[in-house]
């Protein structure tokens, strides 16, 4: 099969990443703008650059260290191979990277958005725009180069010609620990960029707005460059981190699930067996190159509505996508499909591609609704503030609440409706039906924190007052794409993770006998139980983690206040770097535990409990995961847009109320209560499952070699005689396959 | 095996009655005080009263059209009967009166408690306890009464000589109408409860604390005797009525599982055989007496230490409780049982009653650690109360879920060792050992709101200043009782809830081949995401309903503070039962969707997609439950106590902060938030959890009917084809075993 079509996919990449050489290239030839602008910009960019610096050069060790273990555990276990650890490094580093190159690229456009913001709203939608779509597209480019090119190697280097040669189950292990690397380094990034933004968002808001009433963005305020930079660590490299992990992990799970497909013999197709390995890669790049076409109608006449040139974008690229899906998956795939006992057709898998497009649509549209400005919770929340801060708070912990609602049932339909029509592949395919148009995605994501940021500089470089009010509009509709996007990275978090958990159940028991997760087992049920609260801890550690921070950040302004003669007449130089030191070794410092917590925690129950165990704590993350991220993420952005409603003018039962009222005082308190929620732990659930999922997946083969025997799953079997004997017997057969454990041949990476 | 000695049970029952009559004798017959103590006292008794009488009214539509449906399901299923709905009829009329009657002697004892703090600290505890002691004996005497006299009518019945004639099953099945009936009147109990006594108390707070600058319970604010009805109704009858409904589901769920066993015919004891159905009755039997006993230890020299003579009470019961097992299981058990193939010994089952005693205290220590004044969780929440409102909500909440760590991996372990020592019975009986000693947790937790209520009418009546004093220090200590009997009841819930599940297993899928709950099946893990999602709405309905009802509740206190002439002088007197009205009718009209939910959606759920995804819903609701319980009850906890950190003074960074100032400001909002979560939302999860097992186990045998064919399973057993045709063989048996759906024999109640 090693025909020229495999290099299709590297090439799509390679495409999308030359697009975003050309949109780099425009946006550096904008203006930006006057001395003083150019000044802040730059302590901007270099406060997010050191950032990155400390935080990459933490993470090194980590990768370091992990490689290795991860060498080691390949190469002693016969399906796995030491190479693993190479792949993970490759899929560290370009995680990084690709954060890296969005936030260079974003601290590029902020300042040249402030600046064409002079003259025009249409060119300052156009330049964070394209800031945004390099983001966008660097992300997926990168991804789909190296997923590509590493299947490349990997297949050349196991020896799989097609479905039936080599070892396709060890070259399909390898890649994931592309993803393991990928999401690594996404959860530490996200978790330390979230710290550190809402530390100093929360440290310059309570002692900048609350205690000396200046407004925000104030050049006075000590924090207010810390604050800019957080804006860039956080939501733009953070994110950019993340969404390659996700774009990633969807892939590779649908990839796995792919490969037993592909091992199946009635599997006969113009590739070699292997085009359920091969189509989810496909779409990925097709759905890339289609964002990039799509970016390109997003324009607006000057004045014109800026929400529906986005959507407008969004939906051509969901459009084209899902039409090129049809014929790819009717062309690429066999008519009838088997996995594990599941028959299903080429056409069912193009109807999970639709399903999880309409799963990801209405998970945006819901959560749209529940916190947009003027819709009933938001307005819920609103009304609240108007008997006090503890009514406001008790209002947005029940909008967030009661907005899992809707999502659950979404993705429980979702779920269910793609797995009738395509079995695991199904709910694995839906995934990537939804992630294919990330590029576009996170386009109109990243093109938010920019026009914040240009928002910030126009405030700080005293620029006209229309300056700042056209950014006003490019941000608040940043908020509300910032909200959707979060809908739907945890729609399609949920779904990956359950790819990666069939694809885990799938290798960790190679026994199609064994391959269940009963929680009516009471050892399961304790793994749901102690999975469900992880969610639980790691949303505390982040919080309690931002709310340290931030008081030494409060601290830290109140003393420059304090000491610095002339500061608040604008006299007196406030000392900005103090505070970007502090948010940066706070988050840097405060990102390890939690982050930790992700990777080591599957690794113990995984080793001391067993396979089965772990699936039933997979699933505790999951479930909760997902809960408690849309309930943190939604409650506050709801708490964001009621505080929001007060700055415009809000209505409550017939008296107006503007911006310093004592409602609006209250509405304050639970903006700075959802900042952690929805810029630190709330987002960082998505990654927690999924990387829980893949520390799994990775683990896999060496758990099916110390579980996969009678003797070790004997207690629980009991309950269920009859199927425990029929595992006995299977398993001796199973068992005397596996025993040259430590093999050599695993390394013959130069094949 | 119809000899004496299963008089015995009831009797135990009837004898604990006896003492809380001598009790309620000796309350009565206490000085209730001056003439306005005896006036206010008789408002707040009036308005307890009022509110239970409109909310029974509400409740016993209800029951009579649930009592309709459940007699037809029983009367068209062959393995259930008509006789359920009676069960069901006199387990929500017992939950009730059980209620009623705590909340009847808690209304006299209040005010015998402010006046016996007239005298001594000792006197006011003796009252105030003996007050508690009568609700906790009548909740597990009617407990052990009803259950003990039903399982003799249900045996005679159904011609159950010894285990192995007549029809245990459905005689045992017809008990958890008894269940059922008791946890809907306790669901409905609490919320509603839940959601008057914080509508009022947040409510009189904002308005009187925060706006008018006047002192809690000040006579001047209307609110101020709807508050303390609130915590009779809430606290009092609605906390009888959830922990009657505890205690006698995990006595059923373990019954039901010992039935399973009495059933086998290796089963040789010298009760028939049915011992292991015995077992946990007695125990609870005993349990209630050494409870009883253990009241006479709660004692105090004038100033001495209130929570130690609580904690003597409470061990002794336990002590006393634990070595008397010990002698009854291996006197009572075989020395070996089966239950599910699983063998296990009566050493085990003791064993395993230990362990559950080990939960429930450790589960205890833990919420106490979390939510007591002094400790780091708590001084934590005063910390970031310096920096303001949303500092010290962001330190509430994440205290809140970092508590959920530790009892969950204390629940995870229990539920493991129990299971390892005595299979799924053993899990059953470390609940039951867990609640045998009720009455005195009950009679602790009882004693707090009496001696709230008699600070209150101590305040109210304007008694000398040292009479607040003592019942502040009883108050204090009620505090503390209140977060750990949460603690406790939590861990019971759960371990109740596995114990239900088991029972539920084993009816609704009666081969054993059938019997798992694989979450590797997309069906019953869509199953698992929306059962885990009920505990968000539910919890959301629940604090949404408070924050509506205090809003009222506020506006009317404003109004009459500014209409009423003379007021603020204490000239004009408030309407207090304008106050009342409020809350009763908001409460009564809040609890009927989040309590309905409960109820409707695992009948939709089981009958819509069969018994395993119902089993996925039921786990996703447990373990989501028990998490969304523990944190709302602990930072509510937290919160609470950081904000009486303040009143008592405290030292931040060298300052001391008192009553009045900044922080103390910022945590009475945390407070006002903490209360729907301590005592609303929090609270109530327990009975989320066990009430829609016990509904699942309820629609068992009529689930077993429609599903239990191979027909009904095929898509999602097609996974596992060996086991799908294993079953199919084995159903086709258990098919012809069935066929007699609308048989007529059922009704022959009267035996």
């Amino acid at each position: 099969m090693h025909h020229g079509f495999l290099y299709v996919i590297p090439a799509m990449g390679l495409l999308a990443l030359i697009f975003m050489l050309f949109k780099i290239n425009w946006v550096s030839r904008q203006s930006s703008g006057n001395e003083k602008m150019t000044e802040i910009a730059k302590h901007i960019a270099e406060g997010a650059m050191a950032f990155l610096k400390t935080e990459y050069k933490t993470l090194a060790y980590f990768v370091i260290i992990a490689a290795i273990l991860l060498g080691y555990m390949g190469y002693a276990n016969p399906h796995s191979s030491w190479t693993i650890a190479l792949a993970f490094i490759v899929g560290a580093v370009l995680s990084a990277f690709a954060g890296f190159n969005g936030m260079r690229i974003a601290t590029k456009a902020n300042v040249r958005t402030a600046e064409a913001a002079r003259t025009s709203l249409a060119r300052a939608l156009r330049v964070s725009f394209t800031g945004g779509s390099v983001m966008g597209l660097g992300v997926t480019g990168l991804a789909v180069l190296g997923l590509g090119a590493l299947l490349i190697i990997v297949l050349h280097t196991f020896g799989v010609l097609d479905a039936r040669t080599g070892d396709l189950q060890k070259a399909l292990e390898v890649l994931t620990g592309f993803s393991l690397g990928a999401e690594s380094i996404a959860l530490f990034a996200r978790v330390g960029g979230g710290i550190y933004t809402k530390a100093a968002d929360v440290g310059a808001d309570l002692v900048g707005k609350v205690e000396a009433g200046i407004p925000e963005d104030d050049p006075r305020n000590p924090a207010t460059i810390a604050d800019n930079v957080g804006d860039n660590v956080g939501d733009v490299a953070g994110m950019g981190a993340d969404l390659f992990g996700s774009f990633v992990s969807t892939i590779i799970g649908t990839v796995v699930l792919g490969g037993e497909i592909s091992k199946n013999p009635d599997t006969q197709d113009a590739y070699g067996g292997l085009s359920p390995v091969l189509l989810p890669m496909v779409i990925a790049g097709v759905g890339t190159l289609f964002s990039v076409l799509s970016t390109y109608v997003v324009r607006i006449k000057e004045n014109g509505d800026v929400q529906k040139a986005l959507n407008r974008g969004n939906w051509l690229a969901i459009l084209l996508t899902a039409i090129a899906s049809y014929f790819i998956t009717i062309h690429m795939l066999p008519a009838q499909l088997t996995l594990r006992g599941h028959v299903f057709t080429s056409t069912g898998v193009f109807s999970s591609i639709v399903v999880g497009l309409i799963v990801g649509t209405l998970m945006s549209m819901i959560t749209e609704y529940y916190t947009s400005m003027g819709r009933r919770p938001v307005f819920r929340i609103v009304k609240q503030s108007s008997t006090g801060h503890a009514t406001n708070i008790i209002g947005g912990l029940s909008v967030g609440m009661e907005s899992t609602a809707l999502p659950i049932i979404v993705l429980a339909s979702g779920i269910y409706g793609s797995y009738a029509l395509a079995g695991l592949y199904g709910v694995a395919i839906a995934a990537s039906g939804m992630m294919a148009t990330t590029a576009m995605q996170l386009s109109i994501d990243a093109f938010g924190p920019i026009a914040d940021n240009a928002g910030g500089i126009a405030e700080m470089s005293e620029l006209p007052k229309e300056v700042r009010a056209r950014t006003d509009i490019l941000d608040a509709v940043g908020n509300t794409t910032a909200a959707t996007g979060k809908g739907f990275a945890i729609a399609s978090a949920a779904l990956t993770s359950l790819a990666l958990f069939a694809a885990f159940v799938g290798i960790a028991m190679p026994n199609p006998a064994d391959q269940h997760i009963d929680i009516y087992q009471a050892k399961v049920l304790a793994g749901l139980f102690v999975g469900a609260m992880i969610p639980f801890l790691f949303s505390s550690l982040a919080i309690a983690a931002v709310g340290r921070a931030a008081m030494s950040m409060v601290q830290e302004v109140r003393r420059q206040f304090r000491e610095i003669p002339g500061i608040m007449e604008g006299k007196g130089k406030p000392q900005y770097d103090r505070c970007v030191a502090i948010s940066t070794n706070a988050s840097i410092k405060e990102m390890l535990l939690p982050g930790s917590l992700a990777i080591i925690v599957p690794l113990i129950v995984g080793f001391a409990f067993g396979p089965e165990v772990l699936g039933g704590f997979l699933a505790g993350v999951t479930v909760c995961g997902v809960l408690m991220g849309i309930f943190q993420s939604n409650a506050g952005g709801a708490w964001d847009n009621a505080k929001k409603s007060f700055e415009k003018g809000v209505d409550i039962d017939g008296i107006t109320h503007y911006k310093g009222s004592e409602p609006h005082k209250s509405s304050v308190t639970g903006d700075t209560v959802g900042d952690p929620f929805k810029d630190t732990s709330g987002p960082s659930m998505n990654i927690l499952i999924k990387l829980t999922s893949i520390v799994s997946l990775v683990i896999a083969p060496t758990l099916a070699n110390l579980y996969s025997q009678p003797a070790a799953s004997a207690p629980a079997a009991a309950l269920q005689p009859n199927r425990h004997q029929e595992q006995t017997w299977q398993n001796i057969g199973q068992k005397n396959a596996q025993t040259n454990t430590y093999s050599l041949t695993d390394s013959d990476w130069n094949h």
